[in-house]
C-alpha cells in the first residue's frame, strides 16, 4: 500500500471505543493496527503515548463514540493531540457512532447545540478530516469546516432485506423527524410506507394517542430508524402495528446503543429479527436470539484505501 | 429607548430586500430607520456610505435574502462590513428569510453545503448576532457559532387557522422533511395528520406516482410547508388531496417566494385560502385574490427591543 | 503532466465568468475540463455538483468575477465549498479580474472595504491558494493571508506596443491612482509621461476643470489604466489630449469591463486602437472595429503549470 | 448589586462538580443560584436547559473538573454553549480544579499536551474568561488566549499555618517540580526548606531511592504539594523525614483529589495534621480524622464580584 | 469623563516611543498618563508590570512605531498582551506612525508583505482597536479586520498654508505614488500641480534622469510626501524645481523620521520652510532652523474622546 | 536527498542570527543554504528577497533569537511570510533559542505572557512546524498548536561530563525552577543533587540570604543551568559552594547569552571549565579560556533530515 498523494503510509489506530471493529478493517485493509499506551491515572485522566513515530504519515483513528461517552470523546480527542504534536501527515477521526448528535437544533429555547461543540472540539483537536455513519441529520456535516466522508449502513441494511425477499411488505417509522429517510427505504425495496405517529393530547399532555397512517394490515412491516436506546419507542412502535393487523415485524437500525432497559422492552414481543450494524459494539450480553448484527467494516476499510489513494468513495456515500 | 447594557441606542438599517418590513418594524418600536447611501455602481458594485455615526451603538440591519438573492446577500455583508469598520457596538443581522438554507446537507456525493458557507460569510464579515425565521432545517442555527435567535411563524400562521375554527380538518404535508413540523401544526390546532407521497417509479424513474397517507375524504386539508416557489409540488397535492374527496384546501407557508409560473399553478384550482408572511416582500402583482398575508413585524421588532434590553425572547422562538 | 509535489493532478474546473478562458487554458496545458453540473434553481441558488472525484488531486477553478458580479463571486465561492468538502488535495482560485478591488480603502468615513470582505470570504470557502491578474492597488494582495500569485497583463500590453514602434509617443494616465504604472509603462517604452487631472472646482464643486500635466502637442498618446467601464474618462482624456494637440490616440487596459455606454462614450472619438485582454470575456456586441483582444490564457496556463510543477513564476510576476 | 461596565447582573451557575461550593459562594455574594435543567439521557449524554433568560448578563459557571472529570468537563462545555447561544453578555468558567493541568508538556516524545487541548475546547465553546486555583504549572495560563484569574490557595494555607505559630519548622516537598512553590511557602513561614528526592537506581532502573536532602532532624516537616491523589509520594515522603528524625509531620495541599487507596497510604501514617482545601468536593467518608479543609468559597466570591464591578483582584492573585 | 458606552474610563498608557505626544494627549483631555514599570533584561527581553488594575475600562496605548522600531513594535504587543491578560474592556493601540507601512505589496516576485504580517501581530495580540495617522497606503486599513480610525495630518498640513496665503503657489510630488494625495493638497489650496519623475535610463540602469513634469517656474513650490527619511529624494527635488525656476520652496510631509544623513541633505539647500508634526519624537538635534513641527495631539485627543463616548469622528478622518 | 511526502527539497535559509550554526548544518546534510537577500533600510525597517522559487519545498529557516533581540525576531517572521507568499511547501521555523522564553507565565499580577504572544506571532506569520532546543519551560511547547520538536543539549552536555569522569561529584543547581532537570543530570552522571537557595529576608526584604541544601564539601560540583545571562547568580553560587568546601567547579548550561557583566562575574571565579552549546553565536571576545562550546549543529542537522524523511525524532528529543 505505496503512498500516493504526499501523505504517507495508512497508520491505523484503534481506540478504546473500536477494538473489534478497528481489527476488521485491519483486516481488510492488510494493514496491521499500530501499538500503543493508553494509560488512565487514578485521578481519572487519560494519556496517550505513541511507540513509534507517525511523523508524515497517513493517520486513521477509529474510535466510536460509545459509552462511556465523554471518556471515549476524550480520548479520540487527546490521541489526536498526539498525533498532531507528532507531526502526522494527515489525521483523520473515524467515529462509526458520532455522540450528542441529536442535539443538533434549538428546537427549544435556551439549550445547546451540543453536536456543533463536538464538531468544533474534534476539529480544534488538530482533525485533518472525519468518516462517520448515518448521522442523525446530515445537516451535521454542515457543522465541521473540515472535509469528512459522512457513510450510510442504508444498503448494507436494505440489501440484507432485499436478499430476504419479503412479500406483500411495508417499510414503518415511528419517528416523523426519519419520515424521508425511511421513505428512501421502503422506495430501494418497492414497497409502501407508513408512520406510527405519537402525540401528546391536548386534554392532557401526560396522555399520549398512539396512531398509524397509512395500512399495516396483514403485511410484513419493517421499521426503522437511525438508533435505538431503550426501545421504548420502538416496542410501542411493534405493539401498534401488531394491533392494526400486521404479519411479521421486523427492526431495522445502524447504531444498536441497546441501553437498559432495551432488553425488557423488546423480549417478549413478537419481533421476527431485530437487524442492526457493529458501528457500536455490542456486547455477548446485549445480543438477543434474534438479532442480526451486519458489519461496517468493509465499508470503512474500503473508504480509507480510497480516500488514502485519492479515490472516489461517492458510490459508498450517503443516500 | 435608553442603552441597557453596554450596546448603545438601537439603529435600525433597512436593506433593499426588506424596505417596507424594516418600515413596520420601526413604527413598531417608535425608532426611526437609519439613512445611509447604497449605491450600485456600473460595474454592478454595490457600495454603503453611513450618513451619521453609528459608533458603539445596537445596530440592526433588516435585509431579507430574497430576490435578487446574491445581490441582498453581497448588500448585507458590506453594509455589516461598513457597520463593523465604524466601530459599531453590537451588530445584529435580521434576515427573516435566508437563502440557499435548503443546500444544508450533502444528500448525494460531491455537492456543496452552501448554508455553512452563507453563515460562515455572515460570520467572517463582522457580524455579532443574528435573527432569522423558520430556517428549512433547525440544524441550521448549528451552523453558526454566534448567537443568534431562530423564530417561527408557526404561532402566526397556526393562530390564524384555530380562530378561523375549521370543522373537521386536517394538516398535510408534501415533504417528509417536513413532517415533523407538520405534526406540531396538526397538533395545535387538534387534528390529524396527512402525507402526501410522491416516489420516483422504479420500473421508470421519471414516472412519479403520488399517493396519499392517512384520510382527507370530507374534510377541509391545510397543506403546510417553510417555502413555496413555484408551487408545483403544491398544485399537485392540491389535486390529489381533491381527488381523495377533499373538501376546502388551505395553503399555509412562511416564505412566499413564488417564482414563476407559481400562478399558472395555483390561479385555476380550487384553493380556498393561501396564508403566509412577509418575510419575503411580496409585491402586488404577485398578490393573489386568495392569499392572505400576516406580518411578521411585530414579531421582530419585539425581538430586536427584546435582545435589546437583554429581556427573554424564548416565547417568541422556534417550536 | 505527473504529480510531482503531492498535490495530484492538474484538474481544471472552468466557471460561467470565463468558459471561454478557461478553454484556451485547458488548449495550452493539454489538460481537459472537467465536466460538472452547474444548476440553478427557480429561487435564484446555484447548486454544483462534480461528476467524477477530485480527492487529493490540485484543482484550479478558472472563474472571472465579471458580470453578474454576485452571482459569479457566490458561484466560485459554492464551488470552491463542494470541492473542499470532496477532499480536493489543494484549491487554486484563478479569477483574472478581482470584483470590488476598486473598494479597497476608506477614503472617506463610514464606508466599507468591500474587498478585503471579499478576500475573507474566498479564504473561509476553503480556498488555498489563488492566481488573479492585475488588482486594482497592489496591496490588495496583502489582504489575503493565503499564498497567491498576482500576475500581470502588463508585459502582454506593452509589448505589444514595443513591436507597434510608435514614435514619439507619450503614455498618458487619466487616473492619478494610476501615475506609478503609468509611468513603469512610459519607461518600458522609453517615452515621457504626461497625466490628465480632472479637479472639482473650488467655487462650483459640480464643475470640473481638466487639465494635462505635461506635453502631448504632436505626439501619439497611449492612454493606459487598468480597467474600463463606461469610458466616460476615458473619453473625456481623449478629447482633451486631442485638444491639446495628440496625434494617434490609443487606449490601453487590462480589464474589459465594459458597461453601457461605453460604445456612445467612444464610437465616435478619433480613437486609433482600443488594445485590452480577455480576463473578462468580451462578447461580440462589445466588440468595437478598432479593439484588440490579447489572450491572458498563455499567462494563466504557464503558471498554473509551474505552480503545480513547483517551479518559479517570478518572471511572469506583477511588476 | 448594580450592573457597572456592561455586562449586566451577575449570574450564578452551578455545575455538578461544584454544588457545595457554588452554594457558599452564593451565600458570600448573596446572589442566589439560577435554577436550570441538567439532564442525562440513556445514552449519557447530557443535555442542558435554562429555566429564565441570560441575555446580556454577567454569568459565572462554577464547576470543579472533578471526578466523573470527562463527564464534568463536558458539562461545563454543553452548558457554555447553552449560555453563548442564548446570548450571555459575558461568560466567566470558575473551574477550581482544572483537570489534565499535570499533561502540560512533553517531557517524553509522541505524548499530548493535553492541558492545551483542554484550553482549546474551552475557549472554542464560547468562554469568554475563566477562574481557576492553583495549576500545576503557572505556565498553562499561557495555554488560553483569553483572559482569566489564576488565583491562588498559598495565602489561606500558608496563614493557616502561619498562625499555628510552629517552632523550628522545616518546609519540604517530595516533587522537585514544586521545589519553587516551596520555597514561597518556606519563606512566607520564614523555615528553611528541604527536599525529598526519589530516584531510578542506574542499575536496576525498578528499585527507586528516596533521600532527603536539607535538614530535617528535630523539626516540624510541612510537606507541601499542589494536589494528592492516592498519595503514595506523600507517604514515602513522611516516612523519609520520620526515618530522618522528623517532629510532627504535616502535609499541605490545595487540590484533594484523595483518589484510594489514599486512606490504607495515609491511615496509619504518624501525620499530626492534614491541611486542605474545597476546591474539589470532598466528601464524608475521604474526610481523615486529622483533616482540616479550608474553603475557597470567600477567595472566588471575592473575585467575581469584583470582576464584576471592574476593580483590581491583583492582591488575590497567584504568587 | 464618564463611561458611556460600557467600556469603562479612558486609561491613557505612554510607550517609549509617544512619550511626549502622550503627555500632549494627557494635557488635552485632562486625563492623567497611567504609572506602569517598562523594563529591559539584560538579555534584551522586555517586561511591562501595571502598577494598578485596569480591569474593565478604555485604554489607549499610544505608541509610535518610531526608532528602535522592533524594540517598540514589541514593547507595543508586550502591552496589549499584559492589557488584554488583566481583563481591559477595550484596547485601542494608537499608533501615530505605523513602521513597516511601505512593505504593503509584492512590487516584486518574492518579498513579504510585511505590513499585513505587522497587522496581524497586532490583532493577534489582542487589540481591539487601533488608531494611525497617514498610512502610507490607505489599502493597509484593509489589512486589519479589527476597527479602526485612520486619520490623516492632511488638514493640519494644508491649513498652515492655507493661512501662509501664497500666491502663486504649485503643489509638487517625487513620489507618484503619492500622486492622489499630492493633487488633493494641491486642490485644497487652489493651486496647481506638478510631479518630479526619476527614471532609469534603458541604456544604463544606473543612470536616473529626474524632470518635471508641469509648470514651476518663478513660482513657489511646496514638496509633499507622507515621510521623509534621509531626504535623499527630496533634496533632488528641490534641486531640479529650483533648476526649472521655482521661487520658494517648502517641504511638507507628516512623519518625520530623518534618519542620517537627512542634514547633509537638507542643510544646504535654499529651502524656505519644512512643515512636519510630531507623529515621530523630533529629538532637538534633528530640529532644523526652518523647520515648524505642528502637534497632532488636539488630533488624537479628540479621537480618543470622541471614540470613547461613541460619538462620531468623520471629520476628522482620512482624506 | 528526494523528497519523500510531498514537500519538495530540503531548502536551508539562514538567518542573522544563526550565520555559522546553519553553516554547520549545511555541512551536516550536504544542502547548501539558499542565497537570498537581506536588506535594513534606513529607518532600520528589514526587507527580505528570495533570489530562487522555494515553491513546494521543504523549508528550513535556522535563526537564533538572540541579540538584537527584536530584530532577530522580526527578521524570522518576515522571511516566514516571504517563504509563505510565494507557496512554500512547508515552513519550519528553527530557533536554537527562543528569546522571551522565561515570560512564560503571570507569577505576578497584572504582566504579560510574552512567550505565548512570540508563540502565536510565530503562527500568524505562517509558520507549519518549528524546532528548537532547551525551552526555559517544556509548557511553551503548549503555547504553540503548531507541532514541534523541542530538543535538548541535555545529552550533549551530560555525555561530556560522562566521558570526563569526574569522581566523588555532585549536581548543583541555584535555580529552584530548574530544580527536575538538575535532578535529571544527576541521575544520568550517578551523583547526588545540591541546591543554592537565595531567599528575600522577611525584615529587611533587600537583604538576601544564599544558603546550600545538600553536601557539596570536597566534592566536585557542577552547576548546571538553561541559560546564562551577566552570571549574577551564577557566580554567587560558585562562591558559596566554595564556601562550603567544594572542590572543583563546573559551569554546565545550554544557552550562552553572556551579557556584561558576565566577564567580571566570572573572570577571578576558582571555576574549573564552563561548558556551553552554540544555541546562541559566541563571539570569541566572549569566549573565556575555560570555556567548551559543543556544538548543536549534528543534532539539528539530524532533526531535520528525519523530519524531512518522515522518520522519528524521538530519541533525540527533550529529556
Amino acid at each position: 500500500m505505496s503512498a500516493v498523494y504526499g501523505y504517507g503510509d495508512i497508520k491505523l489506530f484503534a481506540g478504546s471505543g473500536s477494538l473489534e471493529l478497528a481489527k476488521e478493517i485491519s483486516d481488510y485493509l492488510g494493514v496491521p493496527l499500530e501499538s500503543y499506551d493508553l494509560i488512565q491515572f487514578p485521578n481519572e485522566n487519560l494519556f496517550v503515548r505513541l511507540l513509534g513515530s507517525i511523523r508524515g504519515q497517513d493517520v486513521y483513528l477509529i474510535q466510536s463514540m460509545c459509552s462511556p461517552v465523554h471518556q471515549n470523546l476524550m480520548e479520540m480527542l487527546i490521541t489526536i493531540d498526539c498525533l498532531k504534536r507528532d507531526s502526522a501527515g494527515r489525521i483523520t477521526a473515524v467515529f462509526p457512532y458520532m455522540a450528542y448528535a441529536r442535539s443538533d437544533k434549538k428546537d427549544q429555547p435556551r439549550v445547546p447545540i451540543s453536536a456543533r461543540l463536538v464538531a468544533d472540539m474534534i476539529e480544534v483537536a488538530g482533525t485533518d478530516r472525519y468518516v462517520t455513519i448515518d448521522l442523525h441529520a446530515g445537516q451535521i456535516q454542515g457543522f465541521f469546516s473540515i472535509p469528512g466522508d459522512v457513510l450510510t449502513a442504508f444498503h448494507i441494511l436494505s440489501d440484507y432485506f432485499l436478499e430476504k425477499g419479503l412479500e406483500d411488505a411495508v417499510v414503518a417509522t415511528a419517528d416523523l423527524g426519519f419520515a424521508k429517510k425511511g421513505r428512501n427505504f421502503a422506495a430501494k425495496l418497492g414497497v409502501p410506507l407508513a408512520f406510527v405517529e405519537k402525540r401528546r393530547g391536548n386534554a392532557d399532555p401526560r396522555a399520549k394517542a398512539t396512531t398509524v397512517i397509512g395500512d399495516v394490515s396483514g403485511k410484513d412491516v419493517i421499521l426503522v430508524d437511525d438508533e435505538v436506546l431503550s426501545a421504548g419507542t420502538m416496542s410501542e412502535a411493534v405493539k401498534i402495528v401488531k394491533d392494526h393487523g400486521a404479519r411479521d415485524v421486523y427492526l431495522s437500525f445502524t447504531h444498536a446503543l441497546l441501553v437498559p432497559p432495551f432488553t425488557e422492552n423488546l423480549k417478549d414481543l413478537p419481533i421476527k429479527e431485530i437487524v442492526t450494524t457493529n458501528t457500536v459494539p455490542i456486547p455477548p450480553e446485549k445480543r438477543l436470539p434474534n438479532m442480526t448484527i451486519l458489519s461496517v467494516a468493509p465499508l470503512l476499510g474500503e473508504v480509507i484505501l480510497r480516500a488514502h489513494e485519492g479515490r472516489s468513495v461517492g458510490e459508498l456515500f450517503n443516500e
